[in-house]
């Protein structure tokens, strides 16, 4: 396989846990099918703590990505114990993963209690809530900290007005609390309006995050793109991805410094059904969508992303999960017949 | 009035701004026509803000609280501007309100996306993300801090498991995100796991809040009552709201220190339709029906009740935000005739 120029493009792999490597094993599939240019560099979890990542992830894992700058991942269990760091945390900071990407769209032919949602939430992926900076300050009392910069800030605010112009959006939302968290929120805001800005035709609001979810389960299709700090991301991405129908079915993507591109599904490993051909590829297949994308195969990406909507709106192949009995090979070679 | 000793309790009411002294009126006649044996003693936003209240409330306000120990509190907006507190803010540090209690019921006669809610969010109402402690920590950093004490979410945590088991309830669920806050968020579960094991007949849980959103957005009837630090439970009040048609419909009461029970709509003054006889009066009302419940006023409460939900289901009486054309004297006065 090859690109027009002829060239082939390599990527990396984290098949990851449980149901990992079957659904990752569908999107080689389907890639193959497709015609998808991709030589694909397989990393997996390991067994023990690499001592430079403070993780099971390898620091080789973490050099494939930083060298070809595009990845796709599947699930990660983080193992329960002392002395490591989570998976996922890892690769956030490692690799400067700066901002998730979750579009999220009603699938036609999947129906939820809603059928107008067509959104994108942008999460800032590395500060925040998730500072990990805790302590006791005497017995009883806990505080952690919340760190917002400026610079973080500005870099997700600044990906998320150009994700909009550039993907056809009209309106960037700001979702935020800053009526309580009057300095760290008011810092992400202040950003959000500088960059808002220099995209006057983007119209730019403000949304507070109790509100926003108010109106998100009322009336989701008032919003196109919102941006976040880490922890209302982490929030309201999953809220959406229930709009659709779950996580099973939400694609996501991870921006990170120099340009990295990592998909990702962002449900469990499902350690229950793991290996028994049960698992629904479709929230790694429409990540690897993503990916496919962001490397402007778009000829690829959009036959590949038909096939899939068209196999969920036949509804002949829905895996358990989706109240069907397909297995994810069924559902893998329609989705490779639809090609 | 008086109750069956002939005995008249003293409540305080807040009428509050905008739409708040309208609504107010609603209760008053309301409770009127359902011989509620309540003498209210009024008490409006000051216009000054009173150095002991740091606040547009005034002391005298507070006290009033204090000594009859239950109230009706309308919307009241925070004037902009600087070197006062929030009222609503002022209300909760003031008088201890600990637990904001909001039951979320499907109204049957009032059609949203859900039928099938029926929940309490229980959310801790003092402390964690709302300390308003905050700082720069160097130009272009900044830091929020978030507390969590064992006494506080010990209270809540109690109040939580008293009300499910004086309410019929089933289980409670403590809504965190410890895999991430593992301190704060941790020291929360401890306690509401210390407070589970006084409790064998209510089931205990503990659900992540991303997975708590997804869950509720798709299948809200798998919850009870749920327990939570302050910012989750003012995201989670406000999206369990929208899934029955908005904060217009859901009442509330704040529980306090020394047995204080504050009721509340949580919605907003809506100053563009204030004056106008076209508010909804339903949240006040219901709120004004936790606390007769409180009061143990059961006979009136119910009364009140049933009236509300057939106004609301006969469908005839509908103020504008539910989509008809009743005024508030309108559906006032159907209410009092289902008396
Ligand atoms: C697994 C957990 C640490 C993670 C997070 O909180 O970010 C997950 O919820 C996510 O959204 O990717
Ligand atoms: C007005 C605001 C300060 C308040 C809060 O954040 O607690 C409101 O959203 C609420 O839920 O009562």
């Amino acid at each position: 396989f090859s690109t027009a120029s002829g060239e082939t493009v390599r990527a990396t792999l984290f098949p990851g846990d449980g149901i990992g490597p079957e659904i990752a094993e569908s999107v080689k599939q389907v890639f193959n099918v497709a015609g998808v240019p991709i030589e694909w560099e397989e990393h997996y979890v390991g067994t023990e703590v690499d001592p430079r990542t403070e993780s099971f992830l390898t620091w080789e894992s973490l050099e494939s990505v930083r060298r070809n700058k595009v990845g796709l991942k599947g699930p990660m269990a983080t193992p329960i114990g002392k002395g490591h760091r989570s998976l996922n945390l890892t690769l956030r900071k490692e690799l400067g993963l700066y901002a998730n990407v979750r579009p999220c769209n009603s699938l036609p032919g999947y129906k939820t209690r809603y059928d107008d949602v067509n959104l994108v939430t942008i999460r800032e992926n590395t500060e925040g809530e998730y500072s990990g900076l805790e302590h006791q300050v005497v017995r009883g009392v806990v505080e952690s900290l919340k760190i917002i910069t400026r610079q973080a800030s500005l870099r997700v605010a600044e990906y998320a007005f150009h994700y909009a112009k550039t993907n056809g959006r009209e309106r960037v939302s700001a979702i935020h609390k800053a009526n309580i968290m009057r300095k760290t929120d008011g810092l992400f805001l202040k950003c959000c309006r500088e960059v808002a800005e220099k995209y006057p035709e983007i119209q730019y609001e403000e949304v507070i995050i109790d509100n926003c979810c108010m109106t998100l389960v009322k009336n989701p299709g008032l919003f196109d793109v919102l941006v976040m700090p880490n922890l209302y991301g982490d929030i309201i991405s999953d809220l959406c991805a229930g709009l659709i129908g779950g996580l099973g079915l939400t694609p996501s993507c991870n921006i990170g410094e120099g340009g990295i591109c990592l998909a990702e599904a962002v449900h469990g490993s499902a350690p229950d059904i793991a290996g028994k051909n049960l698992a629904n590829p479709t929230a790694l297949l429409l990540s690897a969508v993503m990916m496919l994308r962001h490397l402007q195969f778009n000829n690829q990406a959009d036959r590949i992303h038909n096939a899939i909507l068209e196999t969920i709106s036949e509804g002949k192949f829905r895996t358990t999960d989706l109240g069907g009995n397909a297995s994810t090979s069924d559902f893998t070679k329609a989705v490779c017949d639809h090609i």
